[in-house]
């Protein structure tokens, strides 16, 4: 099975915490990273999580909040020191670059590689990363500024060749990869040997939704519907729903509301308000709506 | 005694690593609180060391490099979303303000409390700070960019009434205050009674000396002479001196000469090169010339 996990590096919200740093996670999809937002004291959490820093070329931050971007400088610099050459390209919604360009372009001056900033829509979801291995689509959420949630949808590999067959009718070696995608062998004679003959499907591929900041917003349910794993932020209790609606937040049951609906098949929930010293308050809400939910936690890593 | 206390919030050097933040230090001097250089994460330190967020109210940057501000940003922020009204002053060489205000000014919107910032001049020492408490100077240092040291001169307190002598020439009570700053007591006889028969000095004023980072520079020691602490940066070993001058840093041997030759009570060394898993090393070649010299390390505190 390729390698499809989730490390969380911070699960706190807007106030830091003894015990919580504010929001970034990474995927770690075949070896290749992407991180999701990256607050305050990220590099220092990446550096923890023993992750290869040049494995990571993409980040993708949900919302101008600095508890989801403050880390972007010093995780910038410190690849510059560290002599990265490859590009980085960094998905936000509008304004990043213009806000964080004097920092960069002060601090950050020579750097050995390019910082690409790339911005996005908020309202509808598209599809603003893809490479051969994963496609990722931002989630509209509705906070109180622009924000996105994302949706990443691993990429079926290609079936499995089962080698005693292949060996039985003989298959030149250059036919194996169209064979690997799907299509069927004709031998000298013209036979036509089905591919299901010939190969085993791969694993079906796995999808992560990651929402967080956002008020209890239903309207997600069908984009995410079935996914093995979601994150959802749950800044509250349920004594706190009146002002999880204020300050566009989500209490523990909301999001497992969300997650049940869903069908997914795991929930994993964060954003933790720093009001709770021991966030098993939230859990229980959670888990009483949807059994599979466990609590983030640095330097928690889940396979999908 | 009155409290002079030095608090290690971080002495790491640019690049973190999972033992050491970025540099910020909080001198605690009769519970007001002034914070050296702003790393990343200086916020979640300082929450640790259970600081009052309250008492601080000046915050001094040796210099514009990421390492020593980087936290800036998520402080101001914190600050806001706990309700604070006093006005924050920071001191820095020239440039902050423009660098970091686009950002500010998009992330701090509408805080509860102003942000002041002062520029200071890098090549002469000048008095940057003033309360009844506590003289803050400048430390011209060396370093790749303008960079000052400070340099905490604590004010002299009113000497102690000795209570037995006080009672004996029955001094009424609102001579007392003209007592305990220097004044003699005339009694209703004529009398004069000498101030030194009425009181008892105070502890002398204790001085506090932060120099980091620079080159090793021969020319701070008379300025810093006979300081009771002297934190010096030591970045390298001895065995990488040329790297060392060359990055315009000391070495952990030079920082322990200019202790020796300023005379000080106590040096203690940090700014360490991530390259050291284990500063001993450091503190072996400090200790050979200086054996008063004690490691930084997180969370520590000392007390003048």
């Amino acid at each position: 099975m390729e390698k499809f996990e989730l490390h969380i590096l911070g699960c706190g919200s807007a106030l830091p915490t003894t015990r919580h740093f504010s929001t970034s996670q990474v995927v770690n999809l075949r070896e290749k990273l992407y991180m999701i937002d990256c607050g305050e004291g990220t590099q220092l959490q990446l550096r923890k999580s023993r992750l290869k820093f040049s494995r990571l070329n993409h980040i993708f931050i949900s919302h101008l909040h600095g508890d989801h971007c403050f880390g972007l400088p010093g995780l910038i610099s410190t690849f510059g020191l560290l002599g990265r050459t490859a590009d980085l390209h960094i998905y936000s919604p509008k304004g990043l670059q213009e806000i964080m360009g004097p920092m960069l372009s002060f601090f950050c001056n020579g750097l050995s590689y390019q910082v690409i900033f790339h911005e996005f829509e908020t309202k509808q979801p598209s599809v603003i990363y893809e490479d051969r291995s994963v496609t990722v689509t931002t989630i509209p959420l509705k906070h109180r500024i622009p924000c996105c949630g994302f949706l990443f949808e691993e990429k079926a590999l290609p079936n499995h060749i089962i080698r005693e067959m292949v060996d039985f009718y003989q298959v030149p070696v250059y036919e194996l990869n169209r064979i690997k995608n799907g299509a069927d062998y004709v031998t000298p004679g013209g036979e036509v040997i089905p591919n299901s003959r010939l190969t085993r499907p791969s694993d079906p591929p796995k999808k992560y939704a990651y929402c967080s900041d956002t008020i209890y917003k239903k309207g997600i349910v069908e984009q995410i519907a079935g996914v093995d794993l979601l994150f959802h932020e749950a800044t509250f209790a349920q004594s706190e729903a009146a002002r999880a609606k204020e300050t566009y937040h989500t209490t523990a049951e909301q999001a497992a509301l969300i997650a049940r609906d869903a069908k997914v098949k795991k929930l994993i929930i964060g954003h933790f308000s720093a009001r709770y010293e021991d966030e098993n308050i939230l859990l229980k809400e959670a888990s009483a709506v949807f059994p599979e939910t466990i609590l983030a936690k640095e330097t928690l890593c889940v396979s999908l």
